[in-house]
């Protein structure tokens, strides 16, 4: 898997900060993007996650090229919708070399690799074999395995990467999903440090886990020693 | 595959027309229920379609029961983001039972068919046999080809359906995605006739083929014979 | 104000449970919508709401007629990207009769009052005699106060509904907003008891409040007691 | 009105012909960016654009700073769901000054205009007094005519430019939104020339005029000379 942020919004927490503050102000944007410093912008930003204001944080988009992920974490990853997907087609391109993901459940143990190596192996056979018989590779395709690598280019704005990561960085997720975030996050933070910090599970924000069963790192509501009640 | 309309919202065109007339006019929504026929209803759908006056159409939602397409045609289907997908999952479910899309473009032959079939048996097993080794499902799944079926409930309103179908209903998409779209179309028109209607490809409102070379149901724009100018 | 429910995904709540089930299951959406009883469905409905697993719940949309809200609350509900929408236009429709809302800061004091009502009448009969002295309507209209009535017509699934519901029953939202989601939160419940239930502030979620100030309800998290730290 | 493109992702043209060279090829995106050219880019885009393969336009945001428009216009600009607003708010800001939109229909009429001048004044003294009498902002600003100027900080990617300024730049549009657009295309094509370009009225993509009746730039369909019809 490699992960590579490509384009982005300039001074994205910057240009975040300055959206946020005309709504409680007379000035235009303009104005407010000449006179905040980087260390306003940041407590600004700060301010705006932990009050749950995540409007303005759509104005700043990251867009990453995402290479060698299989198609069960394409699949996952494109049911967020709140993003802009260009993927590399199996019906147009037919795939000349074998690329595919390996599971770490799988890759400790010789035998079952080996196992699991040649099924694959003997699937990309099975399909080049229908495409030199005069089947399309659309058709062909279809016995391609889960595993195999696809390329994406994904552009996120900053609200919706935050909401994604805390469900992808969450311990339920599926191995493959959160390793993709972890470097989604450590793409992010070089540009902008507060908003990759923030990239995390979603007990950070509730202060609890919502999940049936907790991972250990924050406890469930019901394992919580006073939960808060309404007045 | 079977597509079955499972629930949609009452009267979906008498509700469009009825929502569409307020726009222009002081009565409230619940008035103009009472008043429109089904027959002025009609003609006034036809009129915000043919005008490209598509929001009111978003006030019909209409649920549908999916089942056994392939993988292949799933992925296809959920990149369209403005709608709701519940779909099976196979991190949760270790499938037990094989079920598998066999392309027309296969299905003729015998020897052939043979081969993939023998080759989705062949990774079917391997996913078997590494969850007997202790691999969990959702890792074992590394190995399933694309070809099996799976199960989804989509929600879409009737702008998105005229907008998905306009793409899925070109002769440009794949044979399995173009029969989905027929039986949501066949489904549709059951209870909404004017929107299942029009559940057609995009060239019936361009009326002009937009894509490189036409399927020959509208030329395209260089083959039109007085393409209009502006003024 | 009025607000009508007045179409929805029929079972709203069986549907959505329904829908749920079969991320998990192997059989499909309409054998769960058979087995499924109200009972199991609405406690199946609180275990999603509760771990946050919110998507099953776009299946089931709700349309409302929204009579008699002012332009200042109309212009905050449609911020609500999430949702169909469709408003009587001041374009195209010409008022004849006056009506506006009042707030509850006003409506107390005879005199402020008096005054009030006077500065909207006042605009109006401006409104009507640029129209006579041959303005047309779309930029006569440019004159009237905010405080006029419209009508809108919203349809929105129990999802958004529930997000949208955790920011506008907050008591930091403005009272006229408040009052429209009160009456949603009433209309959605006698169709859908549960959903209508989960419709309120986003402090239940949280368990805290996360404003900078806390209207009472919950305490904010530097005034919560122990507040949960990740281990 | 001042509209300023403040923000915008970095070689937007050649960053949405990369990513939309991965569906057909099995280079990353990271290789198209070194290897096409400037003139490459604007002929895919235009390939693109013409065979309505319009996904990969996402990929590139642009942030404008929208000054000193009323507020008739906001509410019609953020109808459009599929972008991002952050806007000045009546409810926190208590306007000072008054600055306000007049429509071309009645600046070249003196009396006129001298009405209209003294019901907006009129309207924003009373919205003064009753602040002075201890009413908040918030509901005093219920007086405030749609004329008053607001500021918006608006970001789209350049899909959904095109497509909102197929319907903004529409002669049956309204003359401020229609402005508005055009100064947005002026921004645009500063740094975009293509995207710039495509700002157009829906009938260039149609080759007809869909509304009820034509503006005179093309023809509606039933004054077409050959309507195509399907073969």
């Amino acid at each position: 898997m490699r992960v590579t942020l490509i384009r982005y919004t300039p001074d994205p927490e910057l240009t975040i900060a300055a959206a946020a503050r005309i709504s409680a102000s007379p000035s235009p944007v303009t104005e407010h993007l000449e006179k905040l410093t980087a260390q306003k912008a940041d407590r600004l930003l700060a301010q705006l996650i932990s009050a749950g204001h995540m409007s303005p944080l759509e104005h700043a988009s990251f867009t990453f090229s995402i290479e060698g992920i299989s198609r069960v974490t394409s699949h996952q990853l494109v049911r967020h919708r709140l993003a802009s997907y260009t993927q590399q087609s199996q019906r147009f391109v037919s795939l000349k070399n074998l690329g595919f993901v390996t599971p770490p459940s799988i890759k400790g143990k010789p035998q079952l690799q080996a196992q699991y190596q040649q099924a694959i192996r003997s699937a990309f056979e099975q399909y080049l074999k229908l495409q030199e018989a005069g089947i399309p590779a659309e058709d062909a395709r279809y016995l391609l395995p889960s595993a195999l690598e696809t390329h994406i280019v994904m552009t996120m704005n900053a609200r919706e990467l935050i909401a994604a990561a805390a469900l992808r960085l969450c311990l339920k997720a599926q191995w493959e999903i959160i390793q993709l975030f972890e470097n989604i996050k450590a793409e992010t933070r070089k540009v902008a440090p507060r908003i990759g910090e923030e990239l995390r599970p979603k007990c950070y924000k509730l202060g609890y886990c919502d999940e049936p069963q907790s991972c250990g790192l924050f406890p469930t509501l019901k394992d919580t020693p006073k939960p808060p009640k309404p007045h």
